[in-house]
């Protein structure tokens, strides 16, 4: 019994790759051995230190990653992360989008799209203790919840202050917590983007696609007050002087060199159980995956390319399909790959750990059952949650909820009001109110509304909301004229189409909505007190998931540990650091994919078409093959590679290191074979993508004629 | 001027590479240097024995290639050359296209399709000069054409003896004459096919491309009579004893190997001028393939997918997409390589070359100036030529003046007649008339005859056939309106639309159809004074051609020779053998296709559902993974590879020999990136499609039960 625990225990630990892990920073000098033996020539331990180089350099601009490449607060991130600004300044005139952007000097640069802002981290302090000693064992469920809640709450209170924001973020479930400090510089401008035809080449069809010929490159600069403090924008402002900044090489990388990439992956799912592995594969993706493209069928019949409606939909439409394509990918590669077997296999390890000894034993095995039964709980109704998801498409019903949960939270004191319904939260959702005139269209809605009430109704009865099936008289078998003249019904009578009509509703009481005749608000009343049943009951379970999940993750922790292996924590937006070699890799059978394109690339896939809308100028510069300091060894100008780095959305635009931490790349994209990654890194396939230093610096000199940010920039050339 | 010369002559050098050349036998004791550095094992002239080991194992379909692989006359060819006969034998309830088929005995075989041959090539001649004694230099244009018309067919006729086929075939454009008597052996059967889940595997979707995972392979037997002599199907006929067979390798082949091809490629165009190269790639073929495109979508809009003229137009809408897609390939890769520069550059150096002689400047040079004349004369009118071939998708038009030609050419004796209305021609001619039933649809022939109406009207009218513009009434601007009535009128009236019908008039007097109201049969007679007259000025362009061909084909070989190289002559479905290695290539920037797929990559592929309907049995067995003695170092069975033998259409179902003439697989398919071929060989993209022998025996052994077979082959295992 016991060689076999050890056979498979050896053949896990081999199974394990190095390259795999989104480190916390105070973990690296753990892993300082194979760091040195992977190529970093700087200190482990200096990469642990926030507020030292090189960690103090990236910076986040909230969903996406950048970092400072100049003493005084040039920001470089990726195009697609800029997106929006660049868009906010672009007019019929004068299409930035279309024709890119530069800042020649400071007082050109423009304001970034509102919201903009750059954070920078100060302060990282573990506050598991803190939070620990005042969770008493008897606290159980929903008041476990709730206390933690109120923790997390407190010490964000104690810790913000102007300019400066302040979060709490658990990991591995709540095993630890850490309170994080960052400065908010809200004057943020940009200052140079390529064209679309760069910084876009590929755009939606080389998606997640290699190989790649993406510019994903921009510029945005971080202003200040004058007393260095975050300030609204102002003439006055001063460029933000960062702690440090990253040296951009003009060198660039070979296959198999070392590389790493720090920035705030935002989610992942690496440990979770067998079962619920299962169930997300087997079930709920491939369920999903339908119904996005049911809802696109929906939107695309009735409102017709060319038409109004379709404009209102583009964005809604684009959003559907790109997770339709990745939730494609995902599957693929469950079924095609090891995923599953991966899972089944540690856990049955894991277990016969915990049981080969009784201390263990009496320790996890309860932890690990009410977990897998917490799970279990959750997919009894994910049919119904999942319909109920994609009804919400039909918007203007979760319109009509919002505003009264809001009616119902607005009696209490600011303070324990639920999260988005704070005075602080006010704003944003006003903003929500007036931007759904812009995204839907009332024929629209009500076949989508059609559509999922009639795949509700097929579901067992079992899952029902009594409610919901009361409100639309679903109660025999589905009638589909009756349920149409219905929702005609309620579109013909509602008021909430006006954009008026909902902001008036914002200050509305808890009895003017239960006395309205407006069949949308008469909804969202008659749904409220099944939606908070709903939200106690995940409330109840979220407080039990907070006692199992940790004890899991210290079983893990220790069985790890038992075998010589530091553990990562799943991505939660925080600071991390994740290392690799440049690598390409096997997409299927007889197909090698090399790290690394090269500008030959854009002039095989240019068209002159968007999104393989390469501008002239570079197209020129491209075939007169000047490729300069800027070439590889074999006369080539790269321009993206690949990398065994382990990354996931909130990455993009995260610089892409050598062992020296000069900036070689930008990380903006992984590959459709890898996508599984927030499930499951596998080393044959998971590959991220960069944009590579070098071909971003040929294009500013060469083409785009940037030469006072290059001149800005310390540029490495050995 | 001279020494730029040398350079010039001498990168040419450089840039020719030894793998070009589908060689005549007869050249190879030449190539012997190049063929035993490759890996040639036998005596290269060995191979240039028509009547010797191997060349007398391979064997001819008619459009196909093949190779006797035991003494008892067992042939094996590809799977989609033998489609028509398993086709013919299938029925509903046993359909061995789906289930495919093995003869466990030879009384179990059966018959081919109708029309099957297997042409065994007896001796090959060189009639040069007796075809060139009697063409006196006072012969021109249309005189000299029909004076070699004359002397081919009478070469034939004096060779011609029972059961044995003679053609002429010219070579370098009428520079060589060469007289071919092949055994044209009558009775072939069916004797093994795999499932087409194997043999097709893949499909139309697949087709042209790598990776690739078909089992293109099937075998027939070839039967004659008890006197060892060609005889119709009879119950006494025996096997054929092949003067040779050759052995099949189990062993297979590796990357880098040497490997040949013998077969009978059927047409090439690479001494094309440049100015020819030119116009078709950048006139001619984006023409026909938008021609293509449009005739697709009429046809898809009159005849919508489910109706029962949709299954009338299946097979002819297949070969306008299978070309379109041709096209689209040679077009791209014309765009993006370097095969207009390679033309420009040789005819540069090869009439530098004449000129720097006054002796070939006298010879050659006016050849060379006839020869660019000719092609920019045929130039001229090939908008028109394109818009009347696209119009013959509406059949009936082309049928009637067909029938009306018949009437024509019965007039004259039978040896006057023109290839195709000759006595021996008409039951081939029937048959044409009555498969037409079953292939068209009166809309949408209305509707193909406006469309490509409606393009001939927009040509400029210098274009224009006068007797065209009378029919239809397309003096002035095109009147839709009129030409639809026009056309309606047309096929309400004809009865042509009826196959009794066309058979009748197959034996009508030109006097008869004089006199004829049917409206089609009045087209054919209107027609065919115009058409005589543009056959006449062919015939009189293809004598003259007859002239400058063959001295600007000597002036090529002349100055190669003065290089050092040999010339091997255009494709013309004589025999030929071509050499090269196992390679993989690049399609596109960072991107490399290995040499070799894998069953890997059937497990990748496939679906269920066809193409990609790999049988379960297969999949099974690949899953076990025991591959025996066919499994690579790798322990994985190859299923394609990719050489860079030089093949074109007609090599179908060619052998793959090793360096020891082992059979090692059977050609294919080339890639799509590499389809330019027929007009030029890039070394970088040039790659043939290989079935490999190891898949096949595997299959053969594990799947399909063919032990009998296996028994009956000579398989060599090291």
């Amino acid at each position: 019994m016991k060689k076999t625990l050890l056979t498979l225990a050896l053949s896990l630990a081999s199974l394990a790759q190095a390259d795999e892990g989104m480190w916390q920073p105070h973990q690296l000098p753990e892993l300082e051995a194979v760091l040195k033996a992977k190529g970093l020539q700087i200190e482990a331990a200096s990469i642990a230190q926030l507020t030292a180089f090189p960690m103090n350099a990236v910076i986040s601009l909230g969903g996406c990653t950048a970092s400072f490449v100049s003493p005084q607060g040039l920001v470089v991130t990726n195009h697609h992360c800029a997106y929006g600004s660049i868009q906010h300044n672009s007019t019929a005139d004068n299409n930035l989008l279309a024709n890119g952007f530069l800042a020649t000097s400071m007082d050109k640069e423009l304001p970034a799209a509102p919201g903009a802002k750059v954070f920078v981290t100060q302060e990282v302090s573990n506050v598991t203790p803190a939070i620990n000693q005042e969770l008493s064992p008897q606290l159980k469920g929903k008041a476990r919840f709730d206390k933690i809640d109120e923790l997390r709450k407190s010490l964000v209170a104690d810790c913000e202050t102007p300019g400066y924001r302040c979060d709490v973020y658990s990991f591995h479930g709540g095993l630890e917590y850490y309170l994080i400090k960052q400065m908010e510089i809200r004057d943020v401008r940009l200052v140079h983007a390529p064209a679309s035809g760069v910084g876009k080449f590929g755009g939606d069809i080389d998606n997640w696609m290699w190989p790649r010929h993406t510019g994903d490159y921009s510029f945005y600069r971080a202003y200040v007050g004058k007393d260095g403090q975050p300030a609204d924008f102002s003439a006055d402002n001063v460029p933000f002087t960062p702690p440090s900044y990253l040296k951009v090489s003009a060198k660039g990388v070979a296959e198999n060199d070392f590389v790493m990439v720090i920035g705030y992956p935002g989610r992942t799912n690496r440990y979770n159980s067998a079962a619920d592995v299962r169930n997300q594969f087997t079930q709920v993706l491939p369920q999903s995956k339908a119904y996005r493209e049911q809802a696109m069928a929906v939107i695309k019949q009735h409102a017709p390319e060319g038409s109004e409606a379709r404009i209102k939909y583009e964005s809604i439409l684009a959003g559907l399909a790109n997770y339709a394509k990745n939730f494609e990918g995902m599957i693929q590669s469950y079924q095609s790959g090891g995923t599953q077997q991966r899972k089944d296999e540690f856990e049955k390890v894991l277990n016969r750990w915990i049981k080969s000894s009784p201390a263990r034993q009496a320790k996890y095995a309860p932890a690990v059952r009410q977990l897998n039964q917490l799970v279990a709980q959750q997919a009894e109704t994910q049919q119904r949650d999942l319909v109920l998801n994609y009804f919400g498409y039909a918007q203007l019903f979760s319109t009509a909820e919002k505003l009264y949960r809001l009616a119902q939270e607005q009696q209490k004191p600011d303070a324990e009001r639920e999260t988005g319904y704070q005075q602080r939260d006010l704003e944003r959702f006003s903003a929500s109110m007036k931007r759904l005139s812009r995204s839907f269209d009332v024929t629209v809605e009500q076949e989508l509304a059609l559509h999922f009430l009639k795949q509700y109704a097929s579901l067992p009865k079992t899952q029902h909301l009594a409610a919901f099936d009361s409100y639309f008289a679903l109660d025999g078998a589905f009638d589909e004229a009756a349920v149409t003249e219905k929702l005609a019904g309620i579109y013909q009578n509602t008021k909430l189409t006006d954009e008026a009509e909902r902001l008036t509703w914002m200050g509305k009481s808890v009895e003017e909505f239960k006395a309205s005749t407006d069949p949308l608000i008469q909804f969202a009343v008659a749904l409220y007190d099944s939606r908070m049943t709903l939200e106690q009951e995940q409330k109840e379970q979220a407080g039990l998931m907070a006692v199992a999940r940790p004890l899991v993750m210290e079983a893990v922790i220790a069985f790890n540990k038992s075998l010589g292996k530091p553990v990562y924590a799943d991505a939660n937006s925080t600071l991390r650091v994740t290392y690799g070699s440049v690598q390409g890799y096997s997409p299927k059978d007889a197909v090698t994919y090399q790290p690394f394109t090269t500008t030959a690339g854009i002039l095989q896939k240019a068209t002159g078409v968007e999104p393989f809308d390469a501008p002239k100028a570079q197209l020129e510069a491209i075939k007169e093959g000047d490729f300069g300091i800027y070439k590889n060894a074999a006369g080539q100008l790269p321009v993206n590679f690949l990398s065994t780095v382990d990354t996931t959305g909130g990455n993009s635009g995260s610089p892409t290191l050598n062992g020296k931490a000069e900036l070689v790349g930008l990380l903006f994209d992984g590959v459709i074979e890898g996508i599984i990654a927030n499930w499951d890194y596998d080393p044959a396939t998971n590959r991220s993508i960069h944009v590579d230093s070098r071909y971003m610096l040929w294009q500013m000199e060469n083409v785009d004629g940037a030469s006072n940010l290059l001149k800005e920039m310390s540029i490495v050339t050995e």
